[in-house]
């Protein structure tokens, strides 16, 4: 049985682009006891991946030259030498690029039930995106009635679900995004109230949407946008670090103007989420949310692609804000 | 009957200096229904004040050109004609750098009981000082059992009791200060198990006296030393934003190396604490510093002038670091 894999060739510095990777096809080998094989079924692409394959100080050690790519997925187990995974089951987990993933239960990150919910949800909604946007929304910025939530990265595959959990909550959800068509997209579909096109001067937009300051900052980008929503917090704010996306590299370090003194005399609680940390909680929130996408109470949005070549350049295009919700690569 | 007072002459760009104040003595003005005259003992000095002065955001409209320099004091009501405020009544308040203060009840922070201890106190230990100690430390620092407690200014108002505290909280504190002969005051007197000299290389410092990392970083200072901090604080580490110390001007911002990622992957808490928010806890929490106070378990200290000529001095001699604990003036 063959297995198509997308492999890391060489070490990109920044963004990792098409010609940093490779496509091979293998065999897939013999399970050993303790493994099973999962068939994957879709493909994750995630902006986290750069940090996968750079050298960066990260969670992990770097991917090495000729590995499959790290990536998370949903897939089915097809064979099984372990008594914990039965044949028929799917899971979530870190299966890589690739159509098959000789696996062990390190590698899984959830049981997923077909029933729930569609099974691409496993991979957004229901996974890291959608459980990062309900428990870092609810951990760390904690809206209240009337407050304004700032997102950036809004019409992405975390930020198209928090500007809905933020509007449940009684809250304004304001969008940052990089075009006024996902603008529209995102007061339209995700629960936004308005809109800022960061292509656009920032200050007057945020005057014009956020008169009262912003009091959660969900913030996906770092850089320059955010250095300018932190000057326009309200007093007291909550400011979610939860991704750095506009940042290409940090080595190295790249400078920008100093918070202190905003953190200082705004009063501001800045916090870093990582969902990793949070995984004895993926089951019940992911239930949760599942219960919302039944009930009609939350939409998905997904970006769903079927060719694993261009599982590379998928990755560009969520750097670039070329995806609108989740991306995926659909595999059978 | 005279009034020495400290007036602000000229506006100061950054840290203020004895050219941008004058002294001048005036007739203390006759009493009007609701007011009462306070005899001040004892002028603070505090980093704060340098806010006070400067066009910079802050919380409080500046103090305008041949007024008063703002400044909180212990005094003693001499003269009264408000009901709630007796003749031989201590406060602490904004009574300014002069002798006497024609107050209102708004001027007022709290009632001191010179029996709870000395009359000093009431403007470091018990007043902003060990109040900001000791509510920001435990509202946000929470320091654990064994957790590494690290403190800039550590021989200054705020540190000298941040370590104590932070010592009696099972912590281990690690004193941040400008000299040898400070760190080993910090280590004899304030609680503190090691310290590092910021005029020498930080990182070998930091290595050798934070093995496992900064749990709780508590910065009076802000800027270049903050910046190295934080790169060695250990995973879901808080950090007081206490005070910008170092930053010799807000105008322009200056620029640093990027935190976002930081904050990030290291999963840290900033969050930003200013004393005036927590006005209703002054009386509960001072009376638990005085009773550490009494029974010996809490040293305070204190850098006392008695000349009010010099108060601008003090406070130039603040920023350079010349100071032990809290500067005083004392005026009888």
């Amino acid at each position: 049985m063959n297995n198509r894999q997308i492999t890391l060739k060489s070490r990109p510095v920044g963004i990792p682009q098409p010609e940093h990777f490779a496509l091979q096809t293998v065999p897939v080998p013999a399970l050993r006891d303790g493994e099973f094989l999962v068939e994957n079924l879709y493909l994750s692409v995630d902006p986290a991946q750069r940090g996968y394959v750079n050298d960066e100080n990260n969670y992990a050690p770097p991917v090495a030259i000729g590995a499959v790519m790290r990536a998370m997925a949903v897939g089915k187990v097809t064979a099984s030498k372990h008594a914990d995974f039965a044949v028929g089951q799917h899971l979530y987990g870190w299966f890589g690029w690739q159509d098959y993933c000789v696996a062990t239960p390190a590698a899984v990150l959830r049981r997923v039930d077909p029933a729930q919910a569609p099974l691409s949800t496993a991979a957004g909604l229901l996974g890291i995106n959608g459980l990062t946007a309900y428990l870092a929304l609810h951990d760390i910025g904690k809206p209240k009635l009337g407050e304004t939530v700032l997102v950036t990265a809004a019409a992405g595959a975390v930020g198209s679900i928090v500007g809905q959990l933020a509007r449940q909550a009684g809250a304004r959800a304001v969008a940052v995004v990089g075009s006024d068509d996902k603008g529209r997209q995102a007061v339209a579909d995700y629960g936004y109230e308005a809109f800022i096109n960061y292509r656009q001067p920032l200050e007057p937009q945020l005057k014009a949407s956020c008169p009262n300051g912003v009091n959660v900052f969900f913030d996906n980008t770092a850089g320059p946008i955010a250095d300018t929503v932190i000057r326009h917090m309200a007093w007291f704010g909550r400011v979610i670090q939860c991704g750095t996306m506009s940042i290409a590299s940090w080595v190295p370090n790249p400078t920008g103007p100093r918070i202190e003194r905003e953190i200082l005399t705004r009063r501001l609680r800045l916090e870093g989420f990582v969902i990793f940390d949070h995984l004895k909680r993926f089951d019940d929130t992911a239930a949760r949310l599942a219960a919302m996408l039944r009930d009609g109470s939350l939409r998905h949005a997904e970006d769903i692609g079927d060719d694993i070549a261009l599982a590379p350049q998928a990755l560009v295009d969520v750097y670039e804000g070329r995806n609108t919700g989740k991306k995926l690569i659909r595999l059978r």
